[in-house]
């Protein structure tokens, strides 16, 4: 999975406990990432509809929904797109038999047991919103919050 | 997910079928694959212990272990090595606040929950064996064993 996973989740997160859109120089140097590439990030997190963009001179991202109805499986399917895990290329179709009309996708026993796993991936990813994470970061640390807001001010003036 | 890992899935089931070694050229014929980078994930499943490499004019692989011994998750790790699907780059420690001492791969919130769905994950391959995936193969095609065993010897042939 690429870094762009990592840096959405926690940006979705810092966003949360902000109410002003935050442009993509701010919400980069706050982890001092590359503003290009993360900004890519950024726009696949609108185009799922996770963040808004904002235009203006105040303008940047903001979270688009509230934090119980985004689930780190969108985050994640928003970066990494919907592939699967394990990607059948349908080896069998090169071996012995008759393949006349047989999607090895759908019937081969491998792509099958594979899918199982993946679906428990994406089970285990649905069940957890930005939400839940947050309520996880404020009980072990009560400072997040007025911390980042600080931070992401501090860096708005610099 | 590598190709390799679909390759190894099919060749090991194929291997659990056959008695004598076979070697690389005859199990890369047998699905039209690029016999060195076959042998790649052929010596990686060595490695892993899951086949055994017999050599002389006779040689070739075989499984080292029984069906029921092998797990989907052994050889996906043979062939994907030990990583996990999220990898944590603590980002937080780029982030604002004290990071003395911590180890965001253990402490961060999101880092946590990518690895309870990783283990969902694993747990599903762990529990689902290479004589389980037989099973339903020869359940559904019960010409497979007879079918691979002579295609194998018409590869050896030629």
């Amino acid at each position: 999975m690429s870094q762009g996973v990592e840096w959405a989740l926690h940006t979705c997160l810092n966003l949360s406990w902000v109410d002003a859109p935050v442009p993509t120089g701010t919400l980069a140097a706050f982890y001092e990432l590359p503003p290009a590439y993360l900004n890519k990030q950024l726009q696949a997190l609108v185009h799922a509809g996770i963040l808004a963009s904002v235009s203006g001179p105040r303008g940047g991202f903001r979270l688009a929904r509230a934090p119980q109805a985004v689930s780190l499986l969108d985050i994640v399917a928003a970066i990494e797109g919907p592939e699967e895990l394990f990607r059948c290329d349908r080896i069998l179709d090169r071996g012995p038999g008759e393949h006349a009309g047989v999607d090895y996708r759908q019937s081969c026993a491998f792509a099958r047991a594979m899918r199982g796993a993946d679906l428990a991936w994406r089970r285990e990813l649905a069940g957890r919103t930005l939400a839940d994470v947050r309520a996880d970061v404020e009980r072990a640390h009560p400072e997040s919050p007025a911390g980042t807001r600080a931070r992401i001010a501090e860096l708005r003036q610099g």
